[in-house]
């Protein structure tokens, strides 16, 4: 039926993208700035500045519409693990009861890297262009641990020092992820620490405090400006990092064009700051916004759990939850909503990119959200019909893939849909053997909660007129 | 320096090979007979076909040269995880302080199977010729697991059931792989189980019993005799697995070709009961039993804890330690010989597969053996320099191949040495953490110990003469 290709599409090293795709400059309506969040002014680039290394600030901020991969970045990632494999899931569609070619699934394999995600294709980009600035180290937060060993293993590619502020809960029940970040060189701490001000604070009240991202931030923040030598580094929601991702989309387009598709219906990621979902889409989505792929649908998946999307508003928020970071316009559910513990660890951030939020604000891209059992169980029926065990996150978009696909043959529509498989769950078998046994919980999110969290006294009002 | 290939080479589906290499008709002595325990003569084809499936006890004893691969085997290893990559060692090379092009070391990935290891390439192959031949189960023993797991996919590509003993100790201490297996819809039972008669007669005397793969294989063999369309299957050791695993040998070659090297110097991997080291070398052993390579060294690497080879004697054994399956000559520590719980329980086999045995006894290659501290420390000193973290197993070949690299670079001598990454060590990250915090623990075998599992009165006395 497709022996062709065999049903996996792959590129020699010298087919890795020599651009990223930047999509700033072709947004339906312009990217909002960041606001300092002590006069309520767009901030500065000095502020930018002193946090992040140089070039990604000039790359968050650029309106080039591509902008050049450097030549010994790409040799490190043919090095290493790039371009990835894109599948054609015959697996999957053979147990749906998909049959011949009128519907089509095909996913991109992040797995493949050395740390088993989409999220080295950043770290080492980060890394490397603190090295060329003279950066000693760079400094994280980490939830459940897959952006922690990605920039782990980005840092130790270049004699960077590297140190991870891991929210403690995951310290403690996901000890692999951090035994992995050491095998890399990193400093892991549990969070709150005893090593910055904002941890010892949350320490005094409670020595067993189990932290949550929003400390982890605040303490990697703070661990950044004790030397000039020192950055912060971020591995989503930001427009540098969500432009390091599009090496994915691209391939994925050099790939389907190989076996001579060129417009394809669907497209879908899982979102939780939203990197590895527009890593895929945003070369995909500059061809819809210059008129080439009208029909193409766009869809990111969120959990039930923690729909800033779904669910939350488009508004000014602070990106962390103790309100030390810039202020920026986004879907948000409240920088102070705590989300349930579901176990897709990635997805559980209360607020989106900037970037997906104004393409989901003009209807370019839109959103969904599922439950974490029928997640789970489409993660397991995919790890029976293709081999491959995916990350809870990457289950989100296993679960939408499914949806489309049957109703697409329910019609009898011809379709092609594409996702992007963001990551292995190796580290995540506990939430399959929850939902074996029939242990797994979902977590409903109720309209009071949201309204609650969004109507804090602390959310922040900015006046637009003055910029 | 390697920009022609950036450091990895990457093979096209089209080029996985179409057959496999049999070393049999080569071998510098004839391959020794299958002896049937009961009678102390050679067993009849009738007993091999009682427990494996027919197409691989015809392979078991096949004179052929090769062996085709069929074509819609060859397109499921396509759509799934093969050709591998070759990898040169560029960042080990530079982490020895070796520079230039004189001492090459490359390595052959086989941790980018579904399952983390080269497993599956014997696994599906084996499920296949099941499918084939109308069986409906495949029955195994595993230890820590990644066997199991290799066959519980083979089994899920073809629908066919898959049932696992797994040492109960093993079974409690990894968790993930038992997962991993029941996500691949194998049942896995802890071994002692209620499920045979030999486990209950173990746990009638202690329902806690750690059991022993010794155990786990009387369980799946008796298990296996169940129904006719059951059969039992194997990881390594017999000649059949061997020759499946030459995929991997083949590929390799093929891939240095590439890059000019058609005479690499040393080729090193560990070796339990085998299947992973001849995979990749049998198609170069060949090469040089044909003289094509007379100078071509190869090292097989063992636990010091299990150094079957190293320091067992070549004799007649039984290849399990319940002594009900055929009495094989190999090198040996004798069956009842139980290793210390190293981490690398893929190596804890007290013989060795023939083939790798008269291979030995006849100097084609030869044995060496490293402590796991030292084999750990090199597992580290790689995931630093390759970004790869290896199973403990494959860190034995590591350990060997910086030994050899560095010896080569003070004797300024030009070297290119291979070997296999066979697995990656997601599963195993404990042992990296003992050793990182200094609680990892050698285990020496004193010539007493072996001496005294070799002087069994159990040990099987066969008459070489009468055959």
């Amino acid at each position: 039926m497709v022996d062709y290709f065999n049903g996996r599409v792959l590129l020699q090293p010298n087919e890795i993208p020599k651009e990223w795709v930047n999509i700033l400059p072709d947004l339906p309506s312009p990217m909002t700035p960041l606001i300092n969040p002590m006069d309520g002014k767009p901030a500065p680039p000095e502020m930018a500045l002193a946090i992040f290394p140089k070039e990604c600030v000039m790359q968050e901020i650029s309106q080039e519409p591509t902008i050049p991969i450097p030549k010994d970045l790409r040799e490190i990632f043919a090095r290493s693990y790039r371009p990835s494999p894109l599948h054609r899931a015959l697996g999957l569609e053979k147990s749906l009861g998909i049959e011949g070619d009128d519907i089509k699934i095909f996913y991109k394999n992040e797995s493949y890297s050395p740390t088993g995600s989409h999220k080295p294709n950043t770290a080492i980009t980060q890394a490397y262009y603190a090295k060329k600035e003279g950066l000693e180290e760079l400094v994280t937060e980490t939830g459940a641990g897959q952006w922690g060993s990605g920039l782990s293993y980005g840092c130790n590619l270049f004699g960077l020092k590297c140190t991870v502020y891991m929210v403690r809960i995951s310290f403690i029940q996901k000890p692999g992820r951090k035994i992995l970040m050491e095998a890399y060189n990193a400093k892991v701490h549990a969070s709150p620490s005893k090593f910055t001000e904002s941890g010892k604070k949350f320490l005094e009240k409670d020595p067993e405090h189990p932290g949550s991202l929003g400390i982890a931030i605040s303490e990697a923040l703070e661990h950044s400006l004790k030397s000039e030598k020192i950055k912060y580094s971020l591995g989503s929601v930001v427009n540098f990092v969500l432009l390091h991702q599009t090496i994915v989309g691209q391939e994925a387009k050099l790939q389907l064009a190989k076996v001579g598709i060129t417009k394809p219906d669907i497209i879908i990621g899982c979102m939780g700051g939203g990197s590895n979902f527009s890593g895929l889409m945003i070369p995909f989505v500059k061809d819809k916004l210059h008129g080439k792929l009208p029909d193409l649908e766009i869809i990111g998946v969120e959990p039930r759990a923690c729909p800033s999307v779904c669910k939350g508003q488009y508004r000014w928020d602070f990106g962390d939850t103790s309100m030390k970071g810039p202020i920026v316009k986004m879907y948000t559910l409240g920088h102070s909503f705590i989300p349930s513990p579901i176990h897709a660890g990635g997805l559980r951030y209360h607020g989106m990119a900037p970037i997906i939020s104004i393409l989901n604000n003009n209807n370019v891209i839109s959103a969904t959200m599922h439950h974490q059992t029928e997640v789970i169980k489409s993660g397991l029926l995919f790890t029976k019909a293709e081999g491959i065990l995916p990350a809870p996150e990457t289950a989100h978009a296993i679960k939408e893939t499914v949806d489309q696909a049957l109703k697409a043959k329910e019609n009898n529509e011809k379709k092609v849909i594409l996702f992007n498989f963001s990551g292995h769950g190796f580290f995540d078998l506990l939430a399959y053997k929850q939902y074996m046994s029939g242990e797994l919980e979902d977590y409903e999110l109720s309209s009071e909660e949201i309204q609650k969290a969004l109507s804090s006294r602390e959310m922040p009002n900015i006046d637009e007129s003055q910029f």
